[in-house]
């Protein structure tokens, strides 16, 4: 698979975690064939709707051979690698690759600012530490306390496996100026956070993130449409489809996935402590713009 | 001209202040020929580029006068009002209504913060102060202290003559919402910040910025060819126009638009003290991204 | 009144208006009489506590000279300068010292970011701009977009009149580093963000604050006993004075001090629309706590 | 130990890592001796400047496990817990716990925000995972993306074995809000980026810091001379050895504190990458205020 560019719907699997801190190994591997029946182009678990930050390294190797094992090779399968340090993020990275995932995604954690000298020697080095494996760089200006500027974005576009940005602010102006630079090297996905229509007629390559697996086919649907040029088509299948992700911004990610996935039939759980579930009101929303796309919640109160 | 519905390019005057403090007429009124010519379809003094925070009440009465002037009834002038109390914004939009503007684009400005309730009824006093002269209000969360919420706008949409509003975030997603949510009675403009075409393509009426009183002609095509459903012409034309906007938010707005006319032959003079104006190497990037688009430069060093 | 040098309890005046814009002359004499009967040792109009952001410059004008008026000469008169640009600052401070203030707090407010050199040149022509009349600097990271760094403040400490700093932030650590640094050019004043005690005791002049209006006798007995080095007994009156402190940081500072203001009998009417005077739950935060002190409340419900 | 009240100064060590990833014994053990030969009065390991954030699992009990053995029993030792999951976090409480710390210092740390009750919930349930084993609650807002809120701080302080906070904002004022409200049950620690006799006179139990590591005699005799009440000796100790604080201010903490111990003649190695160590500039900083305290730097260049 890793010979093929990735592009397309790449949803943020969710972890689903019991209360004995093991991997819920039944539901996992039903979110992932829901998933790829509805035409999803690849699989991403460890993501931010993943909650990567709160699992032990041990549940987080679980949870990415539980997702190859059900994906038996149908889609490329995309990691997340996280790590405060350069040498625990190489490690993961290596581990992964060795696993035989098609590629990772990586993102700089950080408690103290980095230069960014600091920042091109992270992720140069955990390319390097995988030989070929397609690199994804990770840069959330939001949530990371150090991030991904434009100048280091163009020297990392020059090393051969990093080949994919995934951006996750709110500024698609960004990534028009980061394709103006670099989108001869580097091809872009979008968050959540950004309208996925923009993002494809700027040339963007599709988009990773967690509302894909609430909505995997109508994702499919709105990619083939933008991919094929026809953008009023797809920016009417747009509209409708940009209200899951506005009830997404306004309770957290992981909580309103989870909830929603447990509406539709997939006991995948509760974020992990002590973050909360979805509310009485949140369940209420979540469930009434699920619906609002024919979505299916046998599980609805 | 205030039957029709305002759309298109309309740019953000700057606003030619002399050592004395006196309106510089001559050149404001060379500006106005210039970009009316290339096509715009309306006229904003007093905007951020126009640094309405800057200039006294006597200045500010007199740059509208002269735009007024100056422009001859050809398009629509929207003049910005901007105030810290209700009182003095809504003197302020009687005023200009008095002079004969077509629109009034509203600011809020604070130093404490206001609750929802004070911002909704800020606006709505500064809507009724001018009967049914069309307001545009304008929203901000980078410079602003106080913004206007989703929820403040779903109560303001309801008032006849607030029938626009304008975005300088740099959150396309946000737009799209408000669309969603009031698009049926409010239409959307963006900033500089946001890509045109994909503001376009949502659903925006068109763009008051900063970076149109440069390239006027270009801008004007772009939207032309957005207008016409003509996305991927609409895209090709976009991505050089971008590399303007990237210059801007890397140099204050003033000091670039005042630069950048300065460099065509427009002897507007610089920001106001003790904004500087743009350095060397500012004048360099700006003569460059403005050369790459074709544009003759007189007066470049 | 002007050779000696600044010390003491400053209170913040409030800026009484009424429904037609009018400054309210008779209440703002009663409370100049009050907060001097009661032992301050200056007065400072048109600071942050009196709404200085709000005002027309003909209110501005008013209320300095009311207060001077009513002043008769008993304590200093310090009167808030602040404006965005140079030639607006430097014209209030003359027409300030014209009428005979003993000093002026200086301010720069600002829409886009300034560089230091901007924000040096701007205090150094306020300055310039009165003579011999002393000056003071007022740094507020907080609400000011545009703020005097260490840097600045050691290069304008070189300017004679510049004599004092006033300091709103919430770091004490930043006033002994900047007492390390020119504490032998500059005097440094606290905010009613800093603990009074601290500021002495590291070597502060004293304070100027918008609580001092509400309860002035008390500011000068805490600060009579800190500055005869009795910390211990000083320390003793703080802890309970700091609660007025506390509330305030929970509201507004003009919605606390005016409301406080009407419950111990003087009529000094709202904040200015569209900030929001006390809401009931404040108005009874404010009573508790200015009853804990002592203060007699006839208007309290 | 865990008898007496937790009071005085408390370095935090740093974490010496060879580049095979093992802790640095012997200099380890070096540290803790010089510095309570110097007489501080307890050990803090796994803090901020021990880069709590960069460590795995096995190297964070190995440092706790060396300090034991150095320390002999000497003073107390306070080890650091930090977690995203509330399991992780009572899990490292456990094992520091059976491995024999005298108390913990409890951090949230945060991916998502976490509601109040969520934040409560996590340190209720770490000193739960104790037993009688003291628990200092650590807050910083400025690193935290989740902190403890005054009113979470009054909930858990009913708690008998949270018994201490530890905040590392820059908000004197808090602490003195915090001590009015709950002194009474909760002792107060300062850290680097207050004023020691501030907080000492407020009426503080001492400081957990990294400067203290490096002038360890200093900091001891500044809080004897506070404790005892002598303030103004207190104050002229204090005004110097502020510097050494603004120098941390200025550089990042944990590579300001081992570049100084490496100047002493610790070899303690550079901050874990891809973190750097300090510039040609910061070490001339750190060795000209390390000097004018008196330290001797065998190893200055």
């Amino acid at each position: 698979m890793s010979g093929d560019e990735f592009h397309g719907v790449f949803p943020y699997l969710v972890s689903p975690i019991d209360a004995e801190g093991k991997v819920m190994e039944g539901v996992l591997g039903d979110l992932v064939d829901f998933v790829i029946d509805a035409g999803v182009h690849g699989l991403t678990p460890l993501g931010s709707t993943g909650e990567f930050a709160y699992l032990s390294w041990h549940q987080k190797k679980r949870l990415v051979q539980v997702v190859l094992d059900a994906n038996r090779g149908r889609v490329p399968v995309v990691a997340g690698v996280a790590a405060t340090t350069t040498e625990a993020a190489c490690k993961q990275a290596r581990d992964f690759a060795d696993m035989g995932v098609d590629g990772i995604v990586a993102v700089l954690e950080a408690y103290f600012p980095v230069s960014e000298d600091g920042v091109v020697d992270y992720f140069a080095s955990v390319a390097r530490a995988v030989g070929d494996c397609p690199v994804v760089m990770y840069t959330n200006p939001n949530f990371q306390r150090s991030d991904l500027s434009i100048a280091a974005i163009e020297r990392l576009a020059d090393i051969p496996n990093i080949r994919y940005l995934k951006d996750a602010s709110t500024n698609t102006g960004r990534l028009l100026t980061i394709l103006n630079r670099v989108g001869d090297r580097l091809k872009v996905f979008a968050a959540s956070s950004h309208i996925p229509v923009c993002v494809m007629q700027i040339g963007g390559a599709g988009w990773m993130a967690g509302p894909a697996c609430l909505i995997p086919g109508q994702s499919v649907v709105l990619y083939e449409a933008a991919r094929a040029g026809r953008w009023d088509a797809a920016m009417d299948l747009q509209r409708p489809l940009w209200r899951v992700n506005e009830v997404f911004a306004r309770y957290s990610l992981a909580a309103c996935v989870k909830g929603g996935l447990e509406l539709m039939g997939f006991p995948v759980g509760a974020p992990l402590a002590p973050k909360a579930g979805l509310t009485e009101a949140g369940r209420a929303d979540v469930a009434a713009v699920l619906q609002s796309m024919g979505v299916h919640l046998p599980a609805a109160p």
